[in-house]
């Protein structure tokens, strides 16, 4: 016997396919997928489990959003059309020293948790301040979450010293361990806000608890300048020295890489988490994922934080990322449907160490689906379910979402999150912020 | 006294200002707007008037999309990640000689106008066979459209000789002049598919009709090698010694600009239809729509057909014009979201040469406006609504649509299409085609 069948007129399991299949089910027993079948197999062989049908929907796996900073949701659209380092320094660091705590991080996450959900987004790999809160939040919001111990070389509200990044971070790790949704990664910062030491520290404490190492890297030419002053080498090659370039590594942005260095990033397993949108909103350039992708390297993708995009929406990344990639390498064949649907799924779980649990809808893995409805206006006529889904449809297609197979979004409605209570914190936060002299209209 | 009173929490009326108004009200008159002015005041000086009030929502000028071929919405998906001279020659064009007919025209233009309505976009300039069509189906609809009237060289359904394209546009533009929201444009398709005699015919026409001149132009770099080929010289410079630039000329993508070229085109008042997604999606290059504004040229959005984007969403064609000019030109300040707000509204009207009719909130200007919901998990909190509109908000989020002062959206509701009759003739086409032989799954 299974516990539920979830059907619709079309599948797009990933693996060990990736293509679509015609009216086919997905059998989940105890939050995991047995199998996936024709649907009228599937009716014959279990007749009395609990079956839902979405006519005119897509399935795939959930998205996996493998670099956000949640929380800045509360920051959304408060300082656009500047460049990342006065960004950065004039708006939302001094945001973030006046407003972080806890509270702060617990309603940002939620929000855009809510936001994630909604938009297919079943697991999110996050880097801020407090992960202790942002795992409490996603698991009680039935999301999955790789909560970033994250590491900065100055003090914060969340820790005031290296050592209290660290100690705060291992407790974390212990606390998490028994949330069934949660993993944990570390998460220093950057190349240029983390010194030598705490890297190699980071690095020792993710070898031995086996989880990734997550960092902003090669971001921008200042990043690069920055680097050769201060270090006399490219942050790549200082990484390297240290040991970090490894299959562990989930390298976020990587837009200013030479040749050579998209010939080491692959040789070493390195991961890339491409946050397409927001490297074109601050200007940071465009990542050579064509090239990195042709030397072997598993490209994954990310939002980053709509502070700097201004969404969560992984479908638009990956729609983005297929368009922007044909016109930057002159190939209109470049990063085809299929290949963005395998960035938005099974590349984010190899990226986060996951892809034994989630990426596809195969037998054994958790039942993390995502539905959307083709039914609209907007999709019609369907020759290619996979190019409708990249090239035409929207979020706000996605109508139904399974995490673990919990239904988290039935008929475009969370299940998990008291939607009105999350609106009315944000507005809140709005008010107070606006009110210190944040840019209103 | 005045017909209906049209009020929302903010205002974003583009002209005479590009700011946000709060808590304002459109009054409006005979299909027209009589001023725009705080609600309460406006309640005060017309207590009995009609008053529709969107609490959260953002009104805007209607969105104007300068370049379309709408018909093509039943090709939609049907042929992805190819090059635009092999998607012409071996997918499109073949498609359209199979299938071109005034039924096919009927519709996908009306799946079109249904598409764009949802989408905030209150006019359409459309490049395409059997423009008659066309007008007669968005006149129906209650939307504002430029129909082109389409020259090529070589036979199609719709004419088989030059002189019959021509007697076919004229016969289209007499029977129109009756239709009050249609308008005309001469519309040679392309450098390449239309030889001097016809361009400069057309031209002659444009002048003495005083209506516009659409054409695609410097679309990819083949295009340039085979007029150099074939002329001797770059398309822009037969144009120019033939007369055509000039601006009554809109030139549609202009991925292919040398510096000289951007000076010339501003001097010489040329408008330019920019369609981001679909030059990304062919790989035809990046248009250098930031040097073209500092040299003075108008910009407008277009989003050329769904066969190459592939969707009618102009609101995602501003927001990636708006990210992809910023890492083109290397600075997180181009094109900022008021400019962005501007190439979606008053400068595409301006590009028709509309611009006293629509295009801003103003007295005297036809009452086409779109409302957003900014209500919702995706665009909280609030702290710049024109930066929401911009880089948060989606086109699901439009909500309810006038036209000449009728409602053609109300609460996401088509009030003059019938949106079941349109899909299911939608589905069909597209089970004919598929049938056919274009590529499914």
């Amino acid at each position: 016997m299974v516990d539920q069948l979830i059907s619709a007129t079309w599948v797009a399991p990933v693996r060990p396919v990736n293509k679509v299949l015609s009216d086919h089910a997905v059998a989940v027993k105890q939050g995991k997928i047995v199998t996936l079948l024709p649907l009228k197999k599937a009716l014959a062989q279990w007749p009395d489990a609990p079956h839902e049908h979405l006519e005119g929907h897509l399935l795939t796996p959930g998205f996996i959003n493998t670099h956000t900073h949640a929380a800045m949701n509360l920051f959304r659209g408060m300082a656009d059309d500047i460049p990342l380092m006065d960004w950065l320094n004039n708006h939302i660091w001094p945001a973030e020293s006046q407003w972080m705590s806890a509270d702060f991080v617990r309603d940002g996450t939620e929000l855009a948790i809510a936001e994630m959900q909604a938009a297919g987004i079943t697991c999110f790999n996050d880097m801020y301040f407090f992960p202790n809160v942002v795992a409490e939040v996603a698991q009680k919001a039935q999301m999955r979450a790789v909560v970033g111990l994250i590491v900065l070389d100055f003090p914060s509200a969340w820790a005031n010293s290296s050592d209290e990044y660290f100690d705060k971070g291992l407790q974390t790790h212990d606390q998490v361990s028994s949330y069934s949704l949660i993993n944990t990664a570390f998460a220093p910062h950057a190349p240029y806000t983390v010194s030598d030491q705490p890297l190699v520290r980071a690095l020792t404490l993710a070898d031995e608890l086996d989880i990734p190492l997550h960092i902003h890297l090669h971001e921008t030419a200042a990043e690069i300048e920055e680097s050769m002053a201060r270090y006399g080498m490219r942050p790549l090659e200082r990484l390297s020295q240290l040991g970090l370039l490894n299959p562990r590594l989930l390298a976020v942005h990587m837009t200013q890489l030479l040749d050579a260095e998209i010939e080491a990033v692959a040789e070493q397993g390195v991961h890339v988490a491409h946050c397409v949108k927001s490297n074109l909103k601050l200007a940071s350039g465009f990542a050579p994922i064509s090239n990195l992708l042709a030397a072997g390297t598993n490209i994954a993708l990310g939002t980053d934080s709509v502070a700097s995009n201004n969404d969560l929406d992984l479908l638009s990344e990956a729609r983005t990322a297929a368009l922007v990639a044909k016109a930057v390498n002159g190939d209109a064949e470049a990063v085809p449907a299929k290949q963005a649907l395998e960035m938005l799924t099974i590349n984010g779980a190899k990226a986060l160490n996951l892809d034994t649990e989630i990426g596809s809808l195969e037998a054994g893995k958790s039942a993390d689906i995502t539905a959307l409805n083709l039914a609209g206006l907007a999709t019609q006529p369907i020759y290619d379910p996979i190019a409708q889904l990249i090239y035409s449809c929207s979020r706000e297609q996605v109508s139904n979402v399974w995490i673990g197979g919990k239904q988290v979004l039935k008929d475009n409605h969370h299940t998990r999150i008291d939607v009105n209570s999350t609106l009315a914190r944000a507005k809140e936060w709005g008010a107070i912020i606006s009110g210190a002299g944040a840019p209103s209209n």
